[in-house]
């Protein structure tokens, strides 16, 4: 795989985390991460905006390279898919303006791919991250997840030869 | 109610439609409508921006003042929600970015504005559009479910007393 700047995103309508690694030669490093989180007062559809404009504004001063998007539960109700599914659209579309391929991946794979165990909890997750990207500390819980599916698409692009 | 120029959105990941009415001194005309679909063969993500592009070049092309939105059916599984909401999340999205207020309605109180039953059949609503506007053929019927949210915004707007 060449060097590649990955931004991982984890969407949501409340908090979107995201992430950025550089992957060469099989080795992760961390460049940033941070999470968006719309103002509550604002209505839905300018917190919308936030998320798209957030993450547009990351792309910008990050020029990353492709980009990894969490999956969703299988489990979640209507409702919260409905919320999420808005949060997604509105991050995929950046990634999409800002030139970016997409890849999605399920928790479990990420879950898999970070700490080994498709069942893994959160924190176990922000520990596994802090490690492998060798943080002074432990990521917050949304920056860790976008962290987490970023290095999941590292490996799963290495596993497929690229 | 000043003169308004509506937007009425019917977003749907394989079909979004679109309809525009000029709604001044109690009366609505038709101005256009239609429905974007984007190709199939395109990934989820461009097909995304499929949506969001055409609804802002609709936007573009005719000014509306305002846009309404169709809510969603709280019975509609979990996976069809997040399908919807991804739709729904660029198309609200295309709106705030052409400057627009977004109105939401739930899919009963537009069947209630339009047909005046909340439970009402689809072509009940096509044919109702098609009387209210005056229109020689009937829209098709994702034409018409956003010809109907834009309808439904004149007459929520008219009791309000805006």
């Amino acid at each position: 795989m060449p060097h590649e700047i990955i931004l991982g995103i984890d969407p949501g309508s409340r908090a979107t985390g995201y992430g950025l690694i550089s992957w060469e030669g099989n080795s992760a490093r961390f460049i940033g991460a941070g999470v968006i989180r719309p103002d509550p007062r604002l209505n839905f559809a300018k917190r919308l905006e936030r998320i798209y404009s957030g993450l547009t504004e990351v792309i910008a001063r990050n020029n990353p390279t492709v980009s990894a998007v969490e999956g969703v539960f299988q489990s979640v109700n209507a409702r919260a898919a409905l919320l999420l599914g808005h949060a997604r659209g509105v991050g995929i579309l950046a990634a999409v303006h800002g030139g970016l391929p997409v890849f999605e991946y399920s928790p479990m794979a990420v879950k898999q791919a970070v700490v080994g165990y498709g069942r893994a909890e959160k924190p176990q997750v922000q520990h596994m991250v802090q490690i492998v990207l060798k943080l002074s500390k432990r990521p917050a819980q949304d920056a860790a997840d976008a962290l987490a599916v970023a290095i999941c698409h590292a490996h799963s692009s290495c596993i497929k030869g690229r």
